[in-house]
């Protein structure tokens, strides 16, 4: 039996990041970049206005009071065609373009407008502060060069990058797209959800509970139902579960008597890479690879008991779901909260244990929930993490810092 | 001009939880449970082995070695038909159903197995640890009882009650779902993405942008591409973005000579709430109501400029879907980190920085970017979260703590 690290390692040497595509960038979210994303325009593409109101030349407002006379109105999308000088003032929207000569501009708010008695557009009369060149004014390319290099490969496509690549006028993108990842559950006594099961009948509900966490994770699940302890049905669900990127199987891997899946998969060209790991619940943990239509994909088979099957899941599938998405591997991010009361902990293998974490004025407190083992899904309903717990026979006084992972 | 929370506080007053509906419990990821659910099975549903091995009765296992004569071999799915007494086993799998006399369970691992001179499936020969009654197995409903509530109204459906619905045989379930959000982007200077804009035109970021952090959040995004500035089709648009349960508008909504939006909505039957928020970047915007097909409706104008828009949308939007979605009505999150270097912030008012937020060792350190402002999204792509600066002339040392919001 190997460790969680050691288990970690190995699933890492076999990870492989998905091959790039083309893809809408409005459908990209969530993906990883696979090419730098330079802009093809200055941003702003002129010098503009950051304010409603007037452009103006600076020097007439160095007292911040000025009467001038309107020489034009720009609206949203036109060019101004009329330069300003001395004495000349442009009504202007926020983000308009600013006209020739005009270096500033000043906010509607302090200003009226007057009636020109020779006809035209009127006077607006200004009472501001004192104004200084580039005031309410956002130079031309100030935010963004042409040609800038404005996000790098290997970045996260958040909302902010698909703002980014609209602005710089990229409807497509090449990038890594989330896994697809088949959900199968095994087993003669597995029946689906929506039935009443009948004696020794258990539900579905790893199926339904792991491909749910994959889609919470931004990744493709592809739910197959189930396959029971019969060679020929299970070796047909497998087939289909190996065109995923990757295949989670449920149930299966532990040593009982009619435990087919290991043989399975053998059978078919997954190799096995480890089995078992020392982690409480999750030990039967099943990893191997394939190598398939041109790509190498992984295959997990998970504990039958559902919450064997979440913390492998969490610990293990969790960091290869990344790596293939583009992202670095890593372990599952672990937080530090202090007990909010005395516990003893026994085991010999590293054990994950629902608790409840809260956060409080002088920081995280958690409190670890009474737990009835591997099959008891129900106590996770009320959790939010898992605390660690080292093997051993250990005593924690309350207050005592415990590691986490989040729920 | 209102407060932020003034703003949060008449958004909430006008913010209705959506109608409760019927949906597929595989569906239900990230809704809010409508209904307590209870359970209507044991779990287990009988006493049930915790390990591949056999079935005995501790009796015979005082020392933790004996030679059992095996009666029977139950594999999944199947219920023993053998009553065990002193001096027989059975084999079982996990989560095998036990036999009757059973009251305990020794792991495959500490046995082996010989044949019977008399036939049969011959005797196994334990040798491991002293037994007592109970040990390695689960008793009937020690994790839930039939009837017993498992889920409660309210809580949000995570992937763990994914698994307890079907675990409790619901394929359907009461549930909010998340809101339908339409966005739409306003202004004839704004050009969709894929095209070259000319003069004082610019490319449509926003709708892009509304659209995936709608989408990020969970909710249904509904991109209706960009209206005019011309009141026919700006009213048509924003006719069909008040079919959803929420309309997000770009741009339109600052004192501009063209900013139509606030008169068409008013036309419409849209009753404005408030315009106009001490917030920067995102002063601009705009909240009304409207009340059409049996639900109230939300519309925020948010600004044309994309960091504006961002800020506006993470901190009056986020907490009005979330309400929308069955969840409590709560502001965006902060947190607290350390600055870098010393940092000087002048504002009239509260302002959202973008930032680099690092965890190190020793907490959570902030670096404030430099930025041009509200038009400014490009530095945004390289920003994990917004320091939020209150109004003022502030002067922080390096290593004074700021306040946070995640991007």
């Amino acid at each position: 039996m190997i460790t969680i690290d050691e288990a970690l390692r190995l699933i890492q040497q076999h990870t492989m990041v998905k091959t790039a595509i083309d893809v809408a960038a409005i459908e990209s979210l969530g993906m990883t970049l696979a090419e730098d994303v330079a802009s093809d325009v200055d941003s702003p593409p002129y010098d503009k206005a950051l304010v409603d109101g007037y452009a103006v030349d600076a020097a007439d407002l160095k007292s911040g009071s000025a009467r001038l006379k309107i020489v034009e109105e720009v609206t949203a999308g036109r060019m101004p065609t009329q330069p300003i000088g001395p004495g000349l003032a442009t009504r202007i929207m926020t983000g308009a373009p600013l006209p020739k000569g005009c270096d500033a501009a000043v906010m509607v708010e302090t200003t009226h407008v007057e009636p020109d008695p020779d006809g035209g557009l009127g006077r607006v009369i200004i009472r501001g502060k004192p104004m200084v060149p580039g005031n309410n004014v956002m130079p031309r390319a100030q935010a963004m060069r042409r040609g800038q290099k404005v996000l790098s490969v290997g970045s996260r496509i958040r909302p902010v990058e698909i703002g980014v690549l609209a602005e710089v006028g990229r409807g497509h993108v090449k990038a890594i797209a989330q896994p697809r990842v088949a959900v199968l559950s095994t087993g003669d006594e597995v029946v689906p959800a929506e039935t009443t099961p009948k004696a020794a009948q258990i539900r579905n509900s790893n199926g339904p509970l792991l491909a749910s966490l994959v889609a919470a994770r931004g990744a493709t699940p592809i739910e197959l139902g189930i396959a029971p302890d019969e060679p020929e049905p299970l070796r047909t669900a497998i087939r289909r579960g190996l065109e995923a990127d990757l295949l989670i199987l449920s149930g299966g891997v532990s040593a009982g008597v009619l435990d087919l899946v290991p043989k399975v998969l053998d059978e078919l060209g997954v190799r096995e890479v480890f089995h078992k790991v020392k982690l409480k619940p999750g030990k039967p943990v099943w990893f191997g690879t394939f190598s398939g239509n041109g790509s190498d994909k992984l295959v997990f088979g998970l504990p039958g008991n559902p919450v064997g099957a979440l913390v492998a899941g969490m610990l293990l599938v969790r960091p290869a779901l990344l790596r293939m998405a583009g992202q670095p591997f890593a372990p599952t991010p672990t937080f530090h909260a202090a007990l909010t009361k005395a516990f003893q902990h026994k085991g010999q293998r590293p054990t994950y244990h629902p608790a409840v974490v809260r956060r409080e004025e002088n920081g995280a407190r958690v409190e670890p929930l009474p737990w009835h083992g591997s099959a008891d899904l129900f106590t996770l309903s009320r959790a939010n993490a898992f605390i660690h717990f080292p093997a051993g026979q250990l005593t924690f006084k309350e207050g005592e810092r415990v590691e986490l992972i989040e729920l």
